[in-house]
């Protein structure tokens, strides 16, 4: 007999993704997909690309089997009730029926949705940085700033499945307008986006968070003070999780959280100002142990964790 | 048979207090006693305070009986497995073992601990403004701001106990220094002495929250300008929580939190702003349902319902 796989869906703003993914958190080789989608594709043409990732890592399966579940993680906000989803980057998609469409795809066999956030912190801690963590926060910082918490060893999606945003906690002394309608959050001030963006303000002639690499890499003064606003900002951040919902663990990943490991540095140090509160300081903040397929695993962790509950 | 009774300890900057509570949320009558503690007060007076109103308490038990548990609620941070508690505010005690000493005066009776947040948010969920809730806020502003957490229906005291502080989540915009060593923390801005602080620096000549209550009625521009400052970080604080943890409601109690209608509605406003995240919206800000009895009611549900779920 073989391993039971899961099919894997991860559906952001500029990809989606799916593969077979095994009990151990293993992709099965060959079965891994990719389309873009992006801000102005249609709702149509999203859909199609779901069908195409979804049919490909199918025709991986073994002969006359079929995955014991269906894990999708996307982008939010998503209301788990309705089984629909209404990323703020993908504007055609308000309210889709996600869940109905995948669900259409791979008949009989169940389908769990959550949060992309939630599932990076649900592959944190079964096979990456978080792995003996009681409570852990997984982040993403990237085109935007997502995450997802895991309490007392499990998933805490939330009554709409919506908990985890932390990209849209505030930081002290940040007013940046942010696309949520608040101002200050954590989004608005350290993604690779808000980042370039301050930099630019304060003089830097780059455009992507790769050149503020590159810059910071060669001690550009501009480029130093960003990340340091940037790592800053997501450590008062976490320390503001902590303090609310106490953390053993950040976790944190995405394409900016490696622009410099200044990033992190800076978050450290923002935590360790919290001199009154050991258990705030307590909180260890590590890069993301995963692969770029974490948010892959984290969608099979939706079906390999509760069936090993049940 | 008589109903079980818990004897419930709340244990805070000012005060501390005892009383026997039943299975139904009741204080016993003549069982509640009150001490004051302070921030001058030395530790042998503070365990003498404790024992005096445990003693109190204990006298109204019925002959030949023990009650079935003791809940205490105590001022943070806690250190739940040590059993110890270091209040920011008393400085006297840290790394106090009140756990040890309240089990001393009542042998034989498991004793159990949590932070004095989340028994008002126990409180809340039980017999207050939040019942039928899954995700509850329960909040205290006051000389301090504190709170904790009911998720999926259950306690969330986190890992170490401190889980539910929400007066140290930062407010974007705000950098009002904090005695936890961060800035911009909400006790800082939107406590009652933050908020008389703010409006005497911009020219109120009153010194407690009760003066501002009273220009606030009399219409006074900078009481007004205080109370909608305080009022908007309350909630832009619960909007960073929503967005972390996903809340059905937030139930505000405390002596401040009556200064005004004005403060629940500019909180209410704030949160509106979110206009992207319907989940962050829906949460619910209301005055809390619970009498002053409620952090009692609190530390005694950690009994109560314990014994349910057995």
């Amino acid at each position: 007999m073989t391993a039971p796989l899961a099919l894997a869906v991860d559906f952001g703003g500029t990809k989606v993704e799916a593969a077979l993914v095994d009990d151990g958190g293993r992709l099965v080789p060959g079965s891994r997909a990719r389309r873009g989608t992006g801000a102005d594709a249609a709702s149509a043409a999203l859909d199609r690309a779901v069908a195409e990732v979804v049919r490909h890592a199918l025709r991986a399966m073994p002969e006359q089997t079929a995955p014991v579940g269906v894990g999708i993680g996307s982008a939010g906000p998503l209301d788990l009730a309705a089984g629909t989803v209404s990323p703020l980057n993908v504007p055609a998609w308000r309210r889709h029926p996600l869940v109905d469409r995948v669900a259409g795809l791979v008949p009989d066999v169940p389908v769990t949705l959550a949060l992309d956030g939630l599932c990076i912190a649900l592959a944190e801690h079964w096979v990456g940085a978080g792995r003996g963590a009681r409570n852990l926060l997984g982040m993403v910082v990237s085109t935007g700033v997502g995450g997802g918490l895991v309490l007392d060893g499990r998933p805490a999606p939330g009554p709409t499945g919506n908990a985890g945003h932390i990209g849209h906690v505030e930081v002290g002394g940040a007013d940046d307008p942010c696309a949520c309608g608040g101002s200050g959050c954590l989004e608005a001030v350290a993604s690779g986006p808000g980042t370039v963006r301050w930099a630019r303000a304060h003089g830097f002639t780059g455009t992507t968070g790769h050149d503020l690499a590159r810059a910071h890499a060669a001690g550009d003064p501009i480029a130093l003070a960003a990340v340091d606003r940037a790592g800053t900002a997501i450590g008062r951040a976490i320390a503001s999780a902590a303090g609310l919902v106490d953390l053993d663990v950040a976790a944190v990943g995405g394409g900016f959280s490696r622009v410099s490991p200044a990033l992190l540095e800076a978050a450290r140090a923002a935590l360790a100002r919290r001199s009154a509160f050991d258990f705030v300081r307590r909180t260890r903040i590590v890069p993301s142990g995963l692969s770029d397929a974490g948010p892959l695993i984290g969608a099979a962790a939706l079906v390999h964790l509760a069936r090993r509950s049940d």
